[in-house]
Order: structure tokens, then C-alpha cells, then sequence
């Protein structure tokens, strides 16, 4: 399943240096996971997987009914496989468990097969009665799908990615057998410029984008030196000294995932997104639903309950610059450096 | 089968702010459907796909033989299928049910297979005997294909659309079977022209043709932002707060498509015709023929008896642009800023 | 085995509007088959596949040894497939029926295996023996092969058609298996020059070349627009309402048919032939060939016994422009704007 | 096997009308094989492939080991299969049959397993055993192998021709199972230089290569339409009408064939050669022995029993211009006007 | 398994004249296997592949669990298969055996199914049950995996080795099966740079990076040819006549492994490393951390308890250049001359 | 196997007229087979294969096990197969034959498969087991690899003949079963320059390389006609007719082969080769290497017992001008016009 290997420690979260943007992007997906995701751009050895690795340490937990390869809700029809619903509709009450969102690696050797599920051969043949194998985007559902070097992805599989992202639904077809179920999750990739750039319509799709940079304050650097060491040569005790901020981050997203539904955005902001999307010059309409919902983000990760100008400030810089028109990524990205 | 799934709840087609142009032109294939279809060319985030979707729950109601995969009319042996006219020749009175007209999607991941139909492997390994599996074709056939990037269909995909477009026929042959059935639909594309054009043979097979954009208007984007947050929070009451708008509009529809057949156009009108085709130098007589049909489409839907200047003259916006002999779409095209 | 549709009404021949050339061209070849065929090129929307359907209405019968799926001549050991002169070796009697000469159209999407014919596998696999599954050619036989836009062909195909057009016979030849048949048949193709030219070898394998253009006289293109329309509406009184020309049409090609063998070419006019070949640069003799048989046909048409010059004035248009050398189309084709 | 349709009336070679140069060569590589064949280059429409196939009329006898599918002769060892060679090994006595020299078809869709030979896959199943399916190599063993188009040819299947050509052996390997036979075959390959030119490889392997062009007498033209328009009205008459000349040209083939082995070349004649090679820049040696071989057959064609300096001229004229290194054909072709 | 060949005699490491840079960093990854590699850059015919292989003589002795093709370490639960877990979980005491380091050879014909490992068919056929076939990746971890000429490998293969490098897991995922097990190794790679540069995101995997050439001094280079000579001529007695310095190498290795990480580094020694990158304009942290663990591994060595500056100079040059941001090679590397 | 045909006779090596660079370029493999082989360029019909052929029936007698398909040798460890190892440590005493060294051809077509060996499918299908069929290089181990027109060798097939001559070792991996054998080759490749050139990688493993023209002296050339002339006519008596040369030829190469363990060459000997190699250029140590066993070679083919300057020449001729760095080779190579 590609899954993060349960035996490999992570690196804390909290114990990254400086890459403030990146860090917030990422926090903003788990508070709101309508965004639809984030796409990390920038150079070699930065901390771009280690971050989305170990932002699952930090990820709430969800119920799911127990044995259902598609993680249906038990609560909600419309995220239940069409199976489960079959069993709900024939009275049966769904077994149900608690766990953590998962985040699903989907790595770029991976086969439309595997992204999609395909035919479960053995069962075919030892009982003569075709089955459906799951694919990634069923493990993925109402979790993170992360894909390191994003730019590199077979252009099939990207179409699958495309249809199942705007639909919200994936359909297995393989010979004669058909499935449905929902797909609904949050897409984070990392790209090297350097290899290539996205299609527009794939780029479209990831609600934020943040451009890292290494790090240019020597004593920073140090720093970094220090705690990879650290980390590298004792696991367990490196995670153990930051344990504590650690909890504290997971209570604040915590709050700000319970506060986000209740706030609030004044006609005059909605205004100021309509004008600033004019003026920069997106395509459509989803840069500005984005921006509300980013701004709404960031103002219950601030522990408001309004939405104010200031966040509009940080939305803007997340949202619309890869969604500017010809306009070459040097010119309107600014480099993270905090 | 990639239809629309049942669950997910639809945006109102007549919440939907402004794009009037767009709306007109589903709703004119919907009270023609010998119109053939609407190309949807535009940016990325407009309403495009959510036009087609939410155009289903305007559709009316058709008769078809129950338990048919070619949704055979009961009523006219030209759209049977080879096996119910089998049946209808061997003297059986055929079974038959009512339902919505149905919008059938062609993900462009789709193999010439799913789209022609194939063999089922499944029941000639159990029953030892060749089966036709049918496929979009079929289902699609009395009502509407769509498209989503209809520019990056694969070649061999869009020889079979034409093919079957030209000849209101699919055959499916596989391994020495061979099925034909009627399949005659309503071809709905959208495409952001940023990625690619389409095939002159594959443009002119759209009746109309339809350009979008943006909104500029600041409070005309507010209002997108309100309504979607609106029904992104609650689809179901903001469906229900839309109810009366949308019956009003699939009365109006019902209509139109009543009073179409007793429209008429005099000679003046026809010549009228002639002479801007000529003008405008479009290849053969398609355009003309097409225009003909939307100039009454237009008329019903405006519920007047005969077809007047007024009419020609959106209908010429409508099917002319794309038809223009070496022009470059950039001048031809207004955009809908309505 | 893609047929024409026997359910679909076909458009009059007689009915169609101007494109006296393309009429002509079409009915030469029904009046002497050993023309091989017209190549018609032409924007889209023009009558092309129009005029080639409706031309099966006016094809004259032939008999064919009953149940044979290659067609065989019961009265011409030339044109029997290999099985049925082992029937007539060995004494058999031959059943036979009489119908109407086949249009077969080749639609752009066969595989070569569908063309050629293949390996029948389930009768392999049930039954443990090989046999053959005859292809499109074996269907043409003897009648008119039809592909609309034919340069659009794959090239396997192309040369397929090359070979059996060349040899008058098509070999089936899979898994150790192989079958001749005779495959003699009219190439009618119809090409949209936007999209590609064809290969000079398969150019040159067409008898006659028209090009057809949209019609630039109003009231002409007004006429197009309401037979069209009256078709539509009801496409059966339509046909009675033309029935007397069509009768009128197989009776005077019928009379053509019967005269043709008997007319003759003074050696001025052979001469004649021979220099305007000569003036305008073709390659080889096969352009003289046509010329002569092409003249004949015309004569048969207008009902004389001898060929003058004006046949040849009509001839060399319809067979010399496509075989010049090294000109470009443009300049060669006046088009029919009759 | 693609073998001329032994149905097909074949038109007489002696009733080509000019072409002389063509058929001389054709003639010479039956005097004496191994010239190893001619390379026909030439329009669309002239004689090329018709003269090919009248040649199979005039070919001599010889004799094979019946039932062999490798054309084995009972009285050579070097051109017996290893499976007759067992055979005479073992102590067997022979059984033989005397039939024409075949003219086998290599078609330019052939496949490199058709060409080669392959497993016979039904025999496996059925039998359980492989055996070997003998391909086109093995029909032409001892014959003529002709390819129309030959510059069409796919790459892979020139491979094994040159192959085959440069050992005088086809080994076919499928499987784990190896057979080899002799393949010795001459080889007449036709092609027009529009559609691209032939691999220097290749070209050497043909020891002759003639250009040939359509008449430009009218009055010759002519004779072409009427000879053709004769043939096509009635084969059988028009073979009987050219009976005697083709007998006259058999006999006369048949005194050069057993004149051949007896001429002699003086060292003038063969310093001669080596000066005209020289003089022609041409890579290796093997244009001096093919000029010799042709010289000599060209005498004993003459009736004459040694070879004068004419003979170097013509033979020249088919050896030496299309093994020129680096010089365009436009400049050392002279077309055959005959 | 592509192993070392057993049979063949290895040229000892102590005796390869010259190329002091090349032995230094094969040794350095040796004492520390968390330094991923080298990569070796240089002409054909330096001593590149003959070094990699003779470093197998001087690799140290692992622990590991008998039998299982995964390599699993007895002591180490995340360096176990997922199948040594579950038996160390069912309380099993593992059987263990001890060995040699494996140097395994990816050969660049291997396949992407050859790497990753894949089903075992026979098993499946006989069994009727499906098995893992281990591939290289398995055969690998904890050891060397060799390519040599690794800029010619398949970006299939290129792209797995990303994969299980970035993730230090390999997963093989045939037909439903999924078996995950570690992978971690050192890479180490050869390429002749005339055949083409590395993609970006491979070279950063190689920590380090040497640039051989040939020897310049006349005298060096007889000493090679004589020891060549005498390697051939009798390899086992030229390896007895180094054994004395193969084994000093060997005990110092094993000292330097033992020293290693007791091993301390200085703040200033860490800021002296984050200017000296920031200085060269690497990408991201990678190359930071690298330096300070190649830094060690020379002062282990060296037989130092500290690193010093000059660690520091000598480790710079093996690990910045190749990182180096837009730079050619040409201008970057000073060769190895000693 | 593609092996020499043993019908087929071969024209005698003593009676090539000229090409003496060619004909010691191969006696010197056949002296020290260690010299892995000659590169033959020139231009088609020069003698290139004819001496190659030639060559094998110069070649020496060697022991092998008898059927044994990697032909291993009875007296030596290290180039058996692992079967033979086998059952030698288990105390079989093995069958010995003794045999000429082969000439294998290695066709262009050959796919890798037929190469490096495959699965004997017949026997896995009746028997159940599977075994592994052995390839061209088992039949080459020990001999010699023929590759006419090696420069159009499919790329696959090259890496695998570079893996192979780089390891002395192939291994057969096929669906779970993997077998070792030696696999030590001469490598003789011919090419013509015309058809594109040889990858550096390739071109470095052949030991020597000449440059082959056909003949400018007009006598000479008759020589060669005349020679032809006679062979063809009857080539048993034509070898009859140069027994005792080739008996000579036989009887010196294997003086040489005796001779050559016992060459020496001084000190001074090889630092004049350093100072060669070194002043032409060439990459690495492979050619210090090669030159001093052509030396050797040399030496003993001239009877001597040590190496003299004119052996180094001579050697420098063969074995530099293709390893040169980036020089074209037309300046480079002086023909062999002898």
C-alpha cells in the first residue's frame, strides 16, 4: 500500500527549521481538508518529505467501518462505497473503528493499475468469480495522497488523478466488472523545478503552493546538522525530547479544526478577494472559493473568529501565484527564509 | 458506467451566476437534440462542468424497453436494437419503463473497449459462449455523452465518435461476434484551449459552440463565492432554496420542446441563412442546416410561433464562429460577459 | 460487418443538390466496375458520404452461390473463392441467389485483422480446429469498398488494400492457416484534404478523382436546407416523393450497362488519349487505360455507340488531374460548381 | 504462400510493348541465377510488375524431392534440407518430381515470422510436439523471390533477406527448436524512388537495377491501351495470339542456359572489367564479378560463345550505376526510351 | 543474482596503482554505510569496475538471519522482513548465520521486475499459490549494490532505485500480493560522462563523487601493465604476494569502523561546514550533512578521535562538486592524479 | 546455432588476394585469444565476412566435456559451467571430446533471448520443470563471435555482449531460474562505416581494429575475379588446389600459439608502449595492456622469441587509431591497400 512504514520513526514536525510556509500550508490542509491539498516546489534535500512524513503524527482520527477496503464513513451516505450502502440499505449496522488519518504514498513507478485498482487475478482463478483489487485512491480516501516529484508522474496516471480528483468519485472497470466509490482526498506533491514544470491543469488542482528554499543563515544550518545527527543516531529519544511540542501542536490544529466551521468572512472581505483575484489575473472562479476557505483557515489557526485583512495577506501569497497567468514562476514567488 | 452518481448533490443549473450564452446553448440541445451538441471552450474553474452536471435535473423524461442496454425505444424500430427488433418481429409485446434522459460522462482515460464495447471474458470462460459487453456508446445512445477535456481524447477514441456521430450506428465486433445498435446522442465537450485544439473533422461534428470566462464584475464574483460556500455547507437545503427556479425552468424547457415542431421559417429566413454562411465562408452546408434548427430552438424557447431575424442572429453567434474557414478563434469569439 | 445500416433511409441520389461531377463519377463506375473507384476530395459538410449511401439504390443485382462469404461468381471460375471450385471439381451443384451489389464501408478504426479476415477463435477453441473468419474484403467483393476518410487510414491497412487491389485476390494467412479468395471490389473514398494527403501508390489506385465544394449560389443552398429538412421530418414520404426519378436513374444506368461492352474508340481518339497523357505528365500508362475506359462509359451514359471527343474533354478532367506529376492540387482542380 | 494465383490469366510476356532493357535483365537472371536478381525502378503504372509475372511463363523445369516443403534438390546435398539429407543418409531413395521454377510473392505487409517461418502452433496444441511451419524463404529456395515495393519493406524483414542472401541459409528458431535450410533465391524487387530510397545494403545485393519510365510515343502508347484493352476483353485469346512468340523466347532461353557454362572471357575482357570498376568508383569487388556473370549470360543470350566488348557495355549499363559511391541516380541513370 | 563471481580470482584493491581519491571514497562508505555511495566518473579503461570489485575482499562481517532472502538482521527489528518480524513476534528465537558483506551487481539490461523482484510463477503454476521472488533490492540491503555504467540505465530502473533509497523500503506488488521488506544500501556507480550526464535527483543520491583518469607518468603506467601482466599470467600467486597488505587494509578498516562513532565534531567545525556549502551554492541540507559524516569517517581513518580542518578540505572535495548548482563538471573536478 | 555451415565450402583463407593488415588481425586472435577480438571496417564487397569464414578452418583443436552445452574445459575450474563443477566435487570423472574451435554467428536479427539464453518452454510445458535453453554466448564461450554489420546490432543486445565480455561471465534469468556459465569470446565484428558508427563503449572491447578497401591495382583485381570464378565453378578442387597452403598456414599458427607464453619483452619495451599510448591520447590502461600482448602476438607469428621495436609499430597500427579521443577516424586510419 505504500503506506508509511509504521517500523521507520519520523522526524518531528515541530523539530523542523525554519519553513514557516511551508509548515502553515500544510496545517491549513489538515484544519480544512476542502483545499484540496498543496504542492511543494523547490530544490533538492530540503525538508519537503521529511515535513509531509511527519505531518501524520499530527493528523485527528476519523471513524471508519471495520474491513471496508474504501474507509467508508459510517455516518455519511455520500462517503460510503456503494457495498457498504448496499449493507445499510439491507438494515445491517456498520461495525465501526477509530484511526488516524492516513497519509498514502503513491510512488511514480506506480501502474494506472495501482492507482486505480484492477482485477484480483488469484481470486479469479481459484474461484472463477471476478473481484476487485483496490487501488491507492481507495486507501486514500478521506486521507492525504502524497506524491514526491509530482512533475514526474506518468501523464496517464495524472488523467486518473484529474478525473478522480474533479468527480470525487473513482471507478474501477476491468472486464465487464464495474465499482464505484468515493475519492475524496488531499493531494500533496513535491517537484524539482528542475525536472520539469506541471501541466496547467494539474497545478490547478492543488489549492496552495509554497516554494522552499535551503536555508541561508549558517547558524540555521548548524542547527540542522545538530538535530539530523541527533535524530539519526537515537530515534526514540530525539522524538521523546520534542514530545511536548508535539502535543501542543496537535491540540491547536485540534481547536482550530473544531473553531474553522463557525467563522466568519464580512461582505467587505469577500469583496477584497473578488478584487484581488481580478487584479492579478486568475482564470475562473476557484482561486477566490480557495482564498475564503484559506483565509478562514488561518484565522482559526490564529485562534480567531473572523476572518481580517492580514489573512487575506497570507491566503494571497498562498493561492494565487501559481494560479497567475503567463507569467514565469521566478517572477512571483517569494522564497520562504523564516 | 461513469454516469452521474446518484449521490453526489447537484448544483441548480439556474443558481448558477451569469454565463447566460452557456446556458442557452445546453438548454437549446436539450429542446433540439438533432442539434448535436455544444463545445465548451474556456478557462480552467468556470462553470463548464458544472453546467453539464446540473443540466441533468432539467432533462425529460423518455420511454425505453426495461432490462435493454441500448436504450431501445419502444415506439420507433429506427432506435431498437437489432435484438428487440428481433423480439418485436417475433411478435412479443415489449415491457417498458419511463425515466430521465441521462448524461453519461466519457472519462478520457476511457480505451476504445469502454467506449465500443467488448467481449465479456467472464461469461465466455464460465458459459463457453460469446457475450457482447456494451459499452458508453450504448449507454449514452437517447441522451448525452459528455466530454470533460474533450481536446486530449485519445485519436482512436474520437475515430469511434466520428464515426459513430456520422452514422447514428456502433458496431461492436469482437473475435468473430458482431452487434450493431442505434447510437445516436448528444455530444457535450468542454476544453481549455491552453492545452491543445481539436480536429477540424471533430469541431464541425459540435452544433454549437460556446466561449467562457470569468466573471469581472466584483459582486458578480461575491455572489459565485456565496452561493458555492452556500451549497458547499448544506447542498440540500440551498437545492431546495433553488426548487421553484428549477421547475419553472424544466416547465419552460417542456414547452419548447412542444411548440419546435410547429415552428416555421419562411423563405426569406432561409435565404437569410444562405447568405450569411456564404458570407462568413464556412465549409458546405452543415452550418446552414444547423443554423436553421437553433434559429427555432431559439424561438420556441422565447415562445414565438415563427423564427425571426432576431433569432439568425444568436444563432449565427452560436454556430458559425467554429466553423470559420483559417480564422483564428482569438477574432472570432465575444466572450459571454453577461 | 459494417454494412449499410438497412434500417436508415437513404437521402435520393436523384435529390441531391448540384454536384453534377461527383454524380457522374459515382455512376461511371457502376456502369464499368473495372474503373476502380473514386477518390472524392472536399471540405466538410459537403454531400460526399450522402451521394456514396444513396448510390446502393441504385446498384444493379448480381448472383452469388448461396451461403459463400466471399461472394462467388457462380457462373466465373475467376471469381469463385478456392472452396467453391473444390465444390464445382467435385461435381456440386451450386445454389444461388440474386441481390443487389454491396456497398461496404471500411470504417477508419479496422484493424488489419478485420480487413484481411482472421482466425474464427471460439470455433477454435470449442471445436479444436482452425478456421477462417473472412475479413471486409471478402464482404467486397464484387461490390464497392467505402472509406470515408480514407487518408486517414493507418498505413498497415493502406497497404493491405495496396496488395489486394493490385492481385485481385487477398490471402488469409494466420497460424499456419491460409486462404485465397478473389477481391475485386470499387475503392470509393472521401478525403478532406485539411487533414492530409494520401501516398502517390494509393492515389494512382483510384480510376476517377473529384473535388466537390459547398455550393455558392443562394438559392441553391436554400434548396439544400429545406429537402434536407423535409427528409428529416419524414424520410419515407420524402423518398416516395422522389421515386420517379430514382426509377428513372437505375434504368437509364441498367441501359448503360448494356451498351458499354459493345461501343467503340477509333484509333484518332486511342491517339488522342495517347497525347493529352503525354502533354500533361502522368506516370506510366495506366492514366491512358482509364482514359479510354472512362470515355467509353461516358458514351454508354449518354447513350451513344461511339466515344467522341467530348467524352475525352470530360474523361481526362475526371482522370488526369489527380496523376500529374509534382503540381500541387491547387492548381490542377477546377471545382464543380454546377 | 502469395504464389502467382494459378487462375489469373497471365499477360504474355513477348506483348510488353518497348521496356526492352527490363526484360533483357529479367531474362539474364534466368540464364544464369545466380546474378542474384534486378532491382526495377520506375513510375506508378509502368510495366514492372506485370513483366515480373510474365516471366513465371518462360521459366525452365527442375526438379525437386516431392512432398519437401523446402524445395530440395535430389541431386545436390548443398541445396537438400538437413531432414532429406538424413533421408539419403539412411539409405532412402528419393522420390522426385520436375515442376516449373516457382515465382514466389514476398508482400510487403508479410511478417517477419511469414517470411522467416515459424512454430505451427495448431500441431503443438494438438500433438503436443512442435514442428517447424516453413515460410516464404523456403517457397523461394531455387526460384524467384519477388517484393513489390521492396523499398517499403520493413526494416526487420530486410535483416533476414540480407541475412539469408549473404549465407545462402535460413535458420528458423522458435521456441528451443532450430531447422535450417538452403535459401538461395533470385531476387526482383520493384520500386518508385518517390517513396524513398533503399538501404546501400541492400541495393548491393542486387546485381542488376534497371530504370524504366512510360513510353513517350504516342503512337507506342496506343499499342499499350490496345494490347491491354485486348487482354482484359478476353486473356485466353490474346495468350494464344502470343503463343508461338512466347515458345520462340522459352526455346531460346533454354539454348543460352545450357550455352552459358561453355563461354569463356579472355584476360583482356576480365582487365577490362577491372579498369571499368575502377574508373566507376565503386566500393569492393563484387561489381567486377557480377559484371563478368552478366557479360557472359549476355553473350550466350547473343548465341555467341565468348564475350566481346559489347557485352561490357551493356552489362556495364545494369552493373556499375546504382553501385556508384555517393553520386545521385538523377545523374547516372539513362532511362530506357526502347 | 548477478553476485561476484566466486570462481574468478579478485585483483587485490592494495595492488591498483595510483587513484588514491577512488580508494579513499569506496573505503570511507565502508566504514560509514550511511554515506549512500559514490559515484565513480571517468574514461573507459581506468581502473573503475576492477577497484568495486576488489573492495569485496576488504568488507567486514554481518550478522544475519539464515535463510531469509531479505537479508534480515537478528538484532535489529527495522532491519527485518515483515515475515522475520511476525516469527520474532510469535516468539521464535531466529537462527543466524554470519557472512561476508555482499557487493551485488545490477547488471543495466536488468529489468524493472529483476530490481524489484516479482512473482514466482512456477511456484504459482505447480502450488496453485503465489509467491515473492526477491530481486536485487533484497539480495542488496546491507550491502553494496554496484551499477556499472549507470547513466545508461532504464528511468524505470533509475526510478525504483529513487524510490527504495528515499525510503529505505522496497515493496514488490505482483497480482495482488504486496511484501515490503528493507532496503538500505550503499550505491555505488560508474559512468563514462561521454555517454551522457545523470539525472540531478540520482546524482544527489551518490554522497560522494570521484573523477578518474588515466595515469600521466610513463613509469606508472609500465607498473600497471607489469602487474596486469603478472595478474593474468597467475592470479593466485599475485593475490598471495599483496596478502600481507589486503590484510593490514582489512584491520584498518576495522579500526576505523570501531573508532567512528565516538567521534566528535566541534561547533565551529559545523558552522565552518554550513559556510563552506552555502559558499559553493549547493541545494537544500543533504550536502551539510554528508560533509560532516564524511568528515568523521576520515578522521576514523586517519586514526583520529576529532575531526580537524583538514578533514574538512579533503571531504569538501568528494562531496560539494558534483552538488554544485548549474556548473559544468569539466570546471569542477580537478582530477586524481597521485 | 548459426554456426558455420559444415555443407557449405569454405573459400581458403591463403587464397584472399591482398589484405594482409586483415588477415594478421586475425591470425593474432587466434594466437593469443586474450586479444578479444578484431573491429573489420570497410566499404561492402571487400572481403571482409569471406576471411572470417575463412578463418575457422585455421583454427587449433581444444578440449571439451562432452555434451556439455557451455563447452566447458575439462582441465580448468574457472571455465566450466556450474553443472560440470558440480559433478566434478562430486567425484565424477568427466567425458572429454576434442573439437575445432567454432566461429558462431551472431545474426542482426537475433533477439536477446536468442543471445543470452531462455527457458526451454516445450520442456517446461511437458515435463512441468523448468530448464533453461542455452544461447549464442554458451555456444561462443571458448571461441569465436561472429557480427556481421555489428554497428546495426540492436542496442539490447550490445549491453548484453558488453556485460558479458566485461564479466567473462552470462547469466540466464528466467522466471525464477538463474544459471551462470563462462562465457569468454573472441569478438569479430565487421561494419560499414556508410551505416553509422559503433558507441565508444562497443568499439573499446574490440582488441584491434583494421580498415579494409577493395583493391586499385587493375591486376589484382582480375586475380580476385579469377579466384571467384573458380571457386564458384567448383570450390572442392579449388581447395584442393591451396591444401598446402593452408596446411603452412596451420603449422605456423600453431608454432606461435607454442611460441608465445615464452615471449619476453624488456623494460625499455614497455615504457616505450606507455610513452605511445600517452602521446596518441587514449583513454584508460586498456590499451598499454593490448599492445604489449599484439607485440607478443607479433613476435611469435615472425618466429621471434623476443619484442622488437617493429613489433610495437606494427601493434601501435592495430591498436590505437580507434581508441584515439574525439579525432574522425578518416584521419586516422591509413588503408590497407597491400
Amino acid at each position: 500500500m505504500s503506506l508509511i512504514d509504521p517500523l521507520r520513526p519520523l522526524y518531528p514536525f515541530a523539530a523542523i527549521v525554519g519553513q514557516e510556509r511551508l509548515k502553515t500550508a500544510l496545517i491549513l490542509n489538515v484544519i480544512d481538508p476542502s483545499l484540496s491539498g498543496v504542492l511543494i516546489r523547490g530544490e533538492k534535500g530540503t525538508a519537503k518529505s521529511t515535513a509531509v512524513r511527519a505531518l501524520a503524527a499530527l493528523l485527528p482520527d476519523i471513524a471508519v467501518v471495520e474491513g471496508c477496503p474504501f474507509q467508508s464513513d459510517p455516518d455519511d451516505p455520500k462517503a460510503m462505497s456503494s457495498e457498504v450502502r448496499a449493507r445499510v440499505a439491507a438494515g445491517e449496522s456498520l461495525p465501526t473503528v477509530t484511526r488516524r488519518v492516513r497519509v498514502v504514498e503513491l510512488p511514480i513507478s506506480a501502474t494506472e493499475d495501482r492507482v486505480v485498482g484492477t482485477l484480483d487475478l488469484e481470486h479469479a482463478l481459484t474461484e472463477g468469480k471476478k473481484r476487485i483489487e483496490p487501488g491507492l485512491l481507495a486507501a486514500a480516501h478521506r486521507g492525504i495522497l502524497y506524491v514526491d516529484e509530482v512533475n514526474l508522474l506518468d501523464d496517464h496516471v495524472v488523467d486518473v488523478l484529474l478525473d478522480s480528483a474533479a468527480m470525487g468519485v473513482n471507478t474501477i472497470e476491468r472486464e465487464g466488472i464495474s465499482v464505484s466509490h468515493p475519492a475524496r482526498f488531499t493531494l500533496i506533491g513535491t517537484m524539482n523545478p528542475e525536472e520539469g514544470e506541471l501541466r496547467p491543469q494539474l497545478l490547478d488542482r492543488f489549492g496552495l503552493c509554497v516554494q522552499v528554499e535551503g536555508l541561508a543563515v549558517p547558524e540555521q544550518r548548524v542547527e540542522v546538522i545538530k538535530r539530523r545527527a541527533a535524530f539519526e543516531a537515537d530515534p526514540e529519544s530525539f522524538g521523546l525530547g520534542w514530545a511536548r511540542e508535539t502535543e501542543a501542536l496537535r491540540a491547536r490544529i485540534a481547536a482550530a479544526i473544531a473553531r474553522r466551521p463557525r467563522l466568519v468572512a464580512t461582505d467587505a472581505i469577500l469583496l477584497d478577494i473578488a478584487h484581488r483575484c481580478l487584479a492579478t489575473g486568475v482564470d475562473g472562479h476557484r482561486a477566490d472559493i480557495v482564498m475564503l476557505k484559506t483565509a478562514k483557515a488561518l484565522a482559526a489557526w490564529a485562534g480567531r473568529d473572523e476572518v481580517i485583512a492580514a489573512d487575506l495577506d497570507e491566503a494571497q501569497s498562498l493561492v494565487l501565484p501559481h494560479r497567475q497567468r503567463r507569467r514565469p514562476f521566478e517572477d512571483v514567488f517569494r522564497p520562504d527564509a523564516a
